[in-house]
C-alpha cells in the first residue's frame, strides 16, 4: 500500500505529538518514522548543529521510508526542532528518549521531564541496556515510564522490546504496544528486566562464538558471515529458534527434540569458545575485517546490505497480509 | 529460470553417478536434489521399507523442487534403490554418506567402501558433528575422503560445509566445491576441523541463550522466535554478523565498532546464562513448546515456514544473479 499523502491515522491521534529526546543515529531514525505517520515532531538535543543533523539524517532515510510503501512529501513539515528542553517537552503526548547510555544522565534528565510533562505522557526510553526500574528511582511519577527499545535502524527493522519496570501500570505498557503497532512496529513486552534485553543478548552469544571460530582460525571473517547467510539467518529470518528445533524434531516437535538432541547440545556448550576482546585479538579482529571487507566502501556495503533487508522486508509482510 | 526437462548439465558429468548411503532425511533429500539435476542416484539403506521411504520422500519434497525452479518430470527415472552395499558403490563417481553418527560405524563403512570404489571416487560425509580425520584413520585410501556438511534440508538450504582433513588432497576439495556448487549450493570450505564445525556451534550458541532466557521467565518461547525473526534473524539473511557490526561502526567499520563497544560486549558475555538440559528443565521447555506451538499441527507450521523460506531465498537468489 503505497499513500502520497501523510496524514495522522485515528489511532495515532492521542499520542501527538511527540518529543524526540537525543539526535544521534536512533532518535533522527524514530523521528523520521514517526514524521512518516503523520505525527508532529519535537526534536531536541543540546548538540549546536542539530538542525542540520536531523534533517540530513531524514534525507537519507526518506528513500527507504519511500521503498517501505511510507509518504514522504513534505516529511519535514511537522518537525520542530527545539534545543531548550522545558519549550521540547511542552504539550508532548509521548517522548522517545535517545540520550547517552549513563544512569545519571537518564536520572537527571527524567527528574526535569517529569517536571514538565502531564501525568498523561507515555515516557519511553529506548535504553539498549539500563532498565527503566533503574531510571524510575529517584522519580515521582514513573508509572508511565518504560523502555521501548528499538533494533537499529528503529525505521527498518520491525522489532521494538517493550520492558515495563516494577513501576510502570499496565495501561502505560497497552498504550507503548498501541502506539508502536500503529508504526508498523512488532512491540515484543519482556516480562522480566535483564541487562542487554533479549535480542541483543541473543546476538550478542552468537558473535562470541563467532569471534572464537574467526580468532581460532576455522574460518575468515567473510566466510563466516557467508555461514550465516545461508543457513540459520535465512531459517530465523522465517522462523526463531525454537520454532527451527520445533520443526526438526519431525512429529514429536521440540520436546522430542530435546529427548533426543539434548545431551548432545549440552555437551557441545561446553566446548564453544569464551575469547577475550584485550588489544591483541581486537587488533587481529580488525585486520580480519579489513581483509574481508577493507576494499568495498562501507557506503556500498551497507547500499547492497539495505537493498536486501527491504526486498525481504517487504516480502515478509506481503505474506503475512495474505494469510 | 524453470526448466522442463531433467538434463545433466556438463559440469556434473564426471561426478555421475551418486551414491547416496543412508535414506534418512538428510539422504533421501540429497538424493530428491541429485536426481533434479540430471544425476543418476543409487540409494543404500539395510531397512526393509528403504523403497517406500526413499520415493515418499522424493514425493513430498517434490513441490519445493519446482517452486525453486528445478525441473521434476520423471524424477525417479534415474534412481536405483540398492540394498546391497558393494552393489551399490559399484562404478560410483561420488558417495554421499549420510550414516548413524557413530565412530565405529564410519569405520567400517568406509573400510567396506573404499574396497570397492575406485581411487577417483569422491567421498563425501554428511556427518555433522565427527571430522573426517577420524574416519580417516584406519583407511588406506583416505585422499578424496572429506567433509560436505550440509544445513538441513540440503535441497533448499545453500549451505554446504566442505571440511577437508589433513589426508584430504587439495584437489578432492576443489571437486567437492565444484560439485556442490552445480548443484546451486553454497559450499563453504573450512580451515580447520572443529567438532560441530561453524553453523552448529553458531546456532547452539545462541540456542543456549535463548533458553536461558525462556527458563529465566524473561519471555516465552513464541515471543523469543518473534523478537529473532523481527530483528537479527532479518540482518543475518542478508549479512552475516561481522558485516552487521562493520556496518554498526560507522564509517571506521568493525574496528571503531569493536574499540567502542568490545568492552560492552565482553562485560556481556561473562552475564550470559548456562542452563542445564537436565530432566526438569527439558520438561520445563516442553511445556514451553506446548504452550507456544502445541495448537497448531506441525505439518501446517512447517508448510508455513517452507512458504516464506522459499520466497526469501528466491528472492535473494535473484537479487544475487542481477548485480
Amino acid at each position: 500500500m503505497i499513500q502520497s499523502k501523510i496524514t495522522l491515522p485515528d489511532e495515532l491521534q492521542r499520542f501527538n505529538p511527540v518529543t524526540v529526546i537525543g539526535a544521534g543515529t536512533i532518535g533522527v531514525s524514530w523521528t523520521a518514522l514517526f514524521l512518516a505517520y503523520g505525527l508532529t515532531v519535537r526534536v531536541n538535543d543540546p548538540r549546536p548543529d542539530v538542525k542540520e543533523v536531523v534533517l540530513n539524517g531524514i534525507d537519507q532515510i526518506k528513500p527507504t521510508l519511500k521503498a517501505l510503501g511510507l509518504p514522504t512529501e513534505g516529511l519535514t513539515n511537522r518537525l520542530e526542532i527545539e534545543p531548550d528542553l522545558d519549550r521540547a517537552l511542552q504539550g508532548a503526548a509521548v517522548i522517545q528518549e535517545n540520550g547517552p547510555e549513563r544512569l545519571e544522565f537518564k536520572h537527571e534528565l527524567f527528574s526535569k521531564i517529569e517536571k514538565v510533562v502531564s501525568k498523561e505522557t507515555l515516557l519511553l526510553s529506548s535504553s539498549s541496556g539500563i532498565p527503566s526500574s533503574e531510571i524510575a528511582k529517584g522519580m515521582k511519577n514513573p508509572e508511565r515510564l518504560l523502555i521501548g527499545h528499538p533494533f537499529n535502524p528503529p525505521h527498518l527493522v520491525p522489532l521494538v522490546e517493550v520492558v515495563p519496570g516494577e513501576h510502570t501500570k499496565d495501561q502505560a505498557v497497552q498504550d507503548a504496544i498501541t502506539f508502536y503497532r500503529a508504526l508498523g512496529k512488532e512491540p515484543m513486552v519482556l516480562e522480566k528486566e535483564i541487562p542487554g534485553f533479549v535480542a541483543n543478548r541473543l546476538q550478542s552469544a552468537l558473535f562470541r562464538e563467532a569471534v572464537n571460530l574467526v580468532l581460532e582460525g576455522v574460518v575468515s571473517m567473510e566466510d563466516l558471515d557467508r555461514i550465516v547467510t545461508n543457513s540459520i539467518g535465512l531459517r530465523w529470518a522465517v522462523g526463531g529458534p525454537f520454532l527451527t528445533f520445533h520443526l526438526g524434531g519431525g512429529k514429536g516437535g521440540l520436546p522430542a527434540f530435546l529427548q533426543h538432541l539434548g545431551p548432545n547440545l549440552q555437551n557441545g556448550w561446553k566446548n564453544l569458545g569464551n575469547p577475550n576482546l584485550d588489544e591483541a585479538n581486537v587488533q587481529t579482529l580488525s585486520n580480519h575485517a579489513m581483509n574481508s571487507y577493507g576494499n568495498v566502501p562501507i557506503e556500498q556495503l551497507e547500499k547492497s546490505r539495505d537493498q536486501k533487508q527491504l526486498s525481504v522486508l517487504k516480502m515478509l509482510k506481503d505474506q503475512q497480509s495474505s494469510r
